[in-house]
């Protein structure tokens, strides 16, 4: 069954019992609760394209740990190529949900700790690495979602793991015996943790040796006992609550904050426990391939936010205008960058001694960082080619209702030829992709803060033979070596 | 009573009984409902503040006309000082109420019209002004609060108005007799219309001979048999149903299209009737009036998005690190020269033969252009500083839930000192600012569109004496004159 | 003589006996030598406009002190009034030279010092005012150049004055006797000392303590003994010597580093001895002053640019092309949110206890921050829309060459009707606005460099209101208040 | 021979005599002449470095053609891996001379002229394929620099080839004969012609059938009879002039207008002729080669750039200070921006009918563009970082003046331990760097103009697409289905 139906992943999401708040109370299904299903709906995708024609060639390959066919989800990156397919699978599953579908941050995690086990077993003489490829073998064979758990919460920012005055504000471990471990503290923006079967959790950030107990990664399954999920609002809830005006009519997004209110994990799930000095290198490398994630990603709804700006502005009349045109430009622009940037992070991989291959951080980070700041431009340009109908449109209620309705339809006639009610689809598409907050604040803050980006590149920039570069062109060499 | 107060013009609203429709639903009383009392919250603050004493200078000012002291939303442009005093007027307003309280498209209207009844009556000989000028007594004498209808919901945008398959997609005159007109169409994203006595409707373009009987400027009441107002929806909807979340607590926008299924309007209202020539410069001067107000309203908005941010920095613990500082710095210098370019507008206004001022064009509109473009990046600034939980920020009701509300509040703590509530209060506020359509799509759209502000950029701006000096700099005058 | 004529200025400059050293050489006469003379008559333009009928409104007023007409460059700000014409007389001036006229530095010194002496008095009961006043009378009835110097030259940039290795890197008093004191140190980048007839020296920094010596301001002929002026290099020398291929065939700037090598100060002609605490005060002062300076100046140069755009584009056959008109729309906007905050800063200015008006820092900044960014993007528009010959046209020498010149000439045209020599010229003068690097490093680095206007910007701006604005609105207050 | 010294290429050179004119005078040796020998010197790195060990990985490989081994410069593009090392040798060779090195004209004309012959011959049975084989086999065998001539001069560009008033303002046919053609016509900003052996000279646009004879495609050698070329004049000359303060001591660009003035090319060299629908084609597809080459070769020199700026910043003593950092990472963003999305086109390169590879045009562009505008601003940090020394600095000749120049080297000192000669160095290497015409213009112009490659992004990138990913997103789709 290496590779699940959509049918099947919805039984398996049945099958659990997570502790899960929606605005103030428990909630029993999330496939179909009104703001949670739009979400599952697209982690779904995941699986029913996998067995389509087109879709297969991007999502399945051959696991070299189990020998059967997996899904790309919950494999290792083991080869330049697989990284270049990755983000083009990633793309063309945006392309079709036009918003997330939640199982990168997984798939980033595995590798990210598949890389970090060997190198802490290499120098501490741990056995992370087994236990970790025993646990992969696990999820590939029952083809699990896997959630990663990175961001903390952090509490105060000024300070330290160690030094905050409430020290559960990083996850970590409060209790250790034969079995396992008791972890306490909680994730914040858990995209996926609700419809996921497992969670991958992994520090935040670098530690020193005082934080040794903030330094763990482990996995769990996302129902395991003292783990609560909170939903976290977004925009335009009433739409999914009264299930019309959506927009996007069958996909959606939501974060829960995910609270480990002392949490057993037992040894065999347990990849990284202290050893302090690989906390940053494991988030540093998961960052790397996430951002990577995301060139591929935004690229896909970049594609969606371009078809909308163009369908939008032929259904007003201005197709053709020469400042649209502009503006499309610019757009494609933008994310081409973000794509091209990703597809040169994969070229230049190389190949960790674990055998799995590291993107480029430079290159992946040069993408992420114009999607935190440019990428915003591209919803503005979508917003200002569509019009006004975008702030304020009036619901397909008003269309249905029997006094103003044919009110409402007389007025909100674009360009002939094209239906009312496709006009008002297309302007609530836009609405929802320019304003739906788990997606605009996920192009900003996604994969890191930009600051952390720009840290990254920066730090992975190496401006010595640069340097050089320049004194030997302004003479300067030359005068040093006599 | 010339200047009321916001109980008195409350009163004036609960005595209309304007056809009004919310998500398909006919509403008796706009003041009370969830989706729209907040607006209405706003454009009374006009009134409260008009008898603060801070309030009270820029507020209000004696009529030339009536003798008496009236608000200066009532009243005309006699001089640059009420054009700088209208700047600083919506500007302290705008920080008190962080979104529109609506009356400034009335103000700019009703000095259009002042300028242009002017203008048409030397060419055509008509008595525009005189009725105009006994109407704006009427107006300043009761107090009104005046929308102004300009933007047509246009149909196919390629079409002039007359060459339309459906000719109501411009507003028009469809029958004239010895009582006055019947006018037919519809305004469409009419921020204020539902809190309004009056409404003042201008043409949105200009127009040729063909068009004449789109050419069409009148007062009505805003319940007038025949207007209908449709609510159009916004984002984050389900916060003001609910009661909770709700960011900005008191204020809050909403804009309906505006529907005139042939209305009736008397002589003694009508301002314009096919003097087709005068459509285009009435609804440009109601332009650059209007650009002129954006960069009042929106800097005194941009201030609490400076402050929002500067508040969630130091609730985060981040206050004074330094990529903080810098983007604030970004942040300022964008409301500032919005802010700049609308005083010096004021500074190198020009007396209209009417005796009203008007704006320097140039200037309003390169104000306006940085709002349509730059602003967006304050806005995404804002988003970067607070970090994800603008994003997913679980709701108050889960701080209230008994079982996980003690969770909630231990893991969404800040700095030391702060209370979990007002950072909650605080993320919700700048999810707010920065997610709210009818504000965010108003800040670009607003005034007409970016591209509207460029090509009059670039029609006010004499290129000929340019062309001179750089001319005479490089020496080629100097050989013509040979 | 109160203002003098172009003729009585080049007498004066003539008399003078600086060291001026260009190139290696000593040289004798600045007025007349290739690489300096297009600066010396474009200060000659301040005199000689003061005396044309255009200029003369902008350029002159009375004195309080002498009672006489004199050139606004020696008189101090009295009112908003002044500021605002100053603005539009530098906008006037830079339109009619295309470049520096070096008088503005001079005009902002003595307005610093003219507050900040009235300061130091009030604290230390000094009587620098008084002196200094003595001076201005002196100043102003000969109708003087001064020059101001202020940027140190700072040696390594991470040091304090007096933590430097070298006590010389920032301009110190190494002696005081009872009829002056001794200066010691240099000052770079002083566009106007070979063409003034005195120095006002100022701090370039705020000072500490341990820094007293260099807290000093003083007044001093251009030629006094010890002082050295070194001429800096820019590009397209090689055109100044050979005398043809100017672009601007008129005007140029250039840009001495002085040293003052020991240089004697009469007590009179002292201003600022040791008052470390009032050294910052006065810098930041005259930079908020400068800043204002550039916002005219550059936007004079900047209609320069955009008419040089227009004009090249004409010739080329691309005038009204949709992209060329997008990109002067670009161009103007940035040209004009200079000017534009520059008069809001003039209209938001406050007059300070000693009578003269300090403008408003953070508009002030706000307009530098546009000219040290964005004008560069103005100039790449410039050569977006001139094209490719920019960069390598050839020159007038191969069009006047007998064998090449016919060929030259056929295959130089443009458009019907416009000579090859005046396309050419105007390509020229594209070159030399668009690279001549003292023009186009002032516009980053002249009146300080980004980064401090940016720390003005912040420093200037209070916060706290602001902050409290978002907390109201967001409910937080109300609660603290409980 | 396959593979030449600097010395026989230099050897080749002196043996040929072009018609050569600099500033109004014929030139016997521009190997020598100082306004010539930088951009030699450059060429013939692209040999140097052929033989050193770890350039020779770069620019060798071995030819289909002759089975010999061969300079990259003259060898087809057969796959990916061609594509990405042709980037990297050009980054290789930037990085190295800071400047232009001329060969990639060549290098991409002659790939573009494989790829069209084949097609044109595919369609008019024509034998073009086969003697341009011919042609590159003498030219791989000799190892020749070939330029390419694309850029006519143009004239009114409002107007067609065929409808100048002039009609030789781009190069045509201006007889055939038994031998071959006669063509005239000029090409501009040529910057390899005078260090060229042989001119690959194409169309520049595309062409309609009343063009036909302005569709011409050929080889020359650069010294044919008729041929005459014009030095065309850029910034900074002084110093080549005088052989100091030059900044890149060794290397340096310029760039001739081309004239062909009855220029005789015998039929074996002629590869194009009247087939008018080839022309778009085959200068596109030049276009999108050439664009894919400065995003190697400019980021050779961003690197250049970034190394000036992180060394002028720790000469200055601001080493680490956080807003020099920030703009490090600005410059560093770019720059990978432009690397990243030409490695990609070549990664989505597609195999032409003839064999030969084309890169992905979208991507090219796409580079392209950040390099015509963004790269500008990395310019504008380079200037901020260094300081105002970039504008004005004393000339080396002041260093070694025997009277001032123990006052030079005393005041212009930077951190300890760093001489001030060294300082001076890096000053003037950034002065080139940032205002070099020849190379700063052709940021923006270089590979057509930004306008160019706007209309190429747009045109190349279906929006048929992406309008039905957004149409079913919307659920239009669906309905439409019904």
């Amino acid at each position: 069954m290496a590779v699940k139906t959509a049918e099947q992943y919805y039984d398996s999401l049945r099958k659990m019992k997570p502790a899960a708040y929606i605005l103030g109370e428990k909630v029993a299904d999330i496939t179909t609760h009104p703001l949670t299903r739009g979400q599952v709906a697209g982690v779904a995708q995941t699986f029913a394209l996998a067995h389509d024609p087109e879709g297969r060639d991007l999502l399945v390959a051959r696991s070299d740990l189990t020998g059967e066919e997996v899904s790309r989800f919950v494999r290792l990156y083991e080869s330049i190529d697989d990284l270049l397919t990755k983000v083009r699978m990633l793309k063309f599953l945006s392309q079709r949900t036009g918003t997330c579908y939640m199982r990168c941050t997984g798939l980033d995690a595995l590798n990210a700790v598949g890389v970090v086990t060997y190198d802490v077993d290499a120098k501490h003489g741990t056995g992370y690495r087994e236990r970790f490829l025993e646990y992969l073998k696990y999820v590939q064979r029952n083809d699990l979602v896997v959630w990663s758990g990175v961001t903390d919460v952090k509490g105060d920012r000024s300070l330290r793991p160690s030094a905050q005055p409430d020290p559960d504000m990083y996850l970590r471990i409060v209790d250790r015996n034969n079995e396992g471990i008791i972890v306490r503290g909680a994730k914040a923006h858990q995209s996926g943790s609700l419809c996921a079967n497992e969670g991958l959790i992994l520090p935040s950030r670098e530690m020193r040796e005082s934080d040794s107990d903030y330094a763990v990664a482990f996995a769990t399954p996302a129902d395991a006992e003292g783990i609560v999920h909170v939903y976290g609002r977004g925009t335009l809830e009433a739409r999914a609550i009264e299930g019309i005006d959506l927009g996007n009519v069958e996909f959606s997004k939501f974060c829960p904050m995910v609270i480990f209110d002392d949490v057993f994990v037992p040894w065999e799930r347990v990849f990284m426990c202290g050893e302090y000095e690989f906390a940053g290198p494991m988030v540093r490398l998961f960052g790397s391939y996430h951002r990577h994630s995301h060139g591929g990603c935004k690229c896909g709804v970049g594609d969606v936010l371009i078809g909308a700006a163009a369908a939008i502005a032929e259904y007003n009349g201005v197709a053709n205008v020469s400042h649209i045109n502009s503006k499309l430009v610019d757009m494609i622009q933008i994310v081409q960058a973000m794509y091209g940037c990703c597809l040169a992070a994969s070229i230049e991989a190389r190949e960790s001694d674990s055998g799995i291959y590291e993107v480029d951080s430079v290159l992946a980070n040069t993408s992420k960082l114009f999607e935190g700041k440019e990428y915003h431009e591209v919803i503005r340009l979508l917003v200002d080619i569509a019009g006004g109908f975008v702030a304020d449109l009036p619901s397909e209620k008003d269309l249905r209702n029997p006094e103003i309705g044919p009110l409402v339809e007389k007025y909100l006639k674009g360009t002939a030829g094209v239906s009312v009610e496709d006009r008002m689809r297309m302007f609530r598409l836009i609405e929802k992709l320019a304003f739906e907050t788990r997606d605009i604040v996920s192009n900003i803050h996604g994969g890191g803060s930009p600051e952390a980006h720009r840290m990254t590149l920066l730090r992975d920039t190496d401006l010595e033979p640069r340097k050089r570069l320049a004194k030997r062109l302004a003479g300067i060499e030359d005068r040093e070596r006599e």
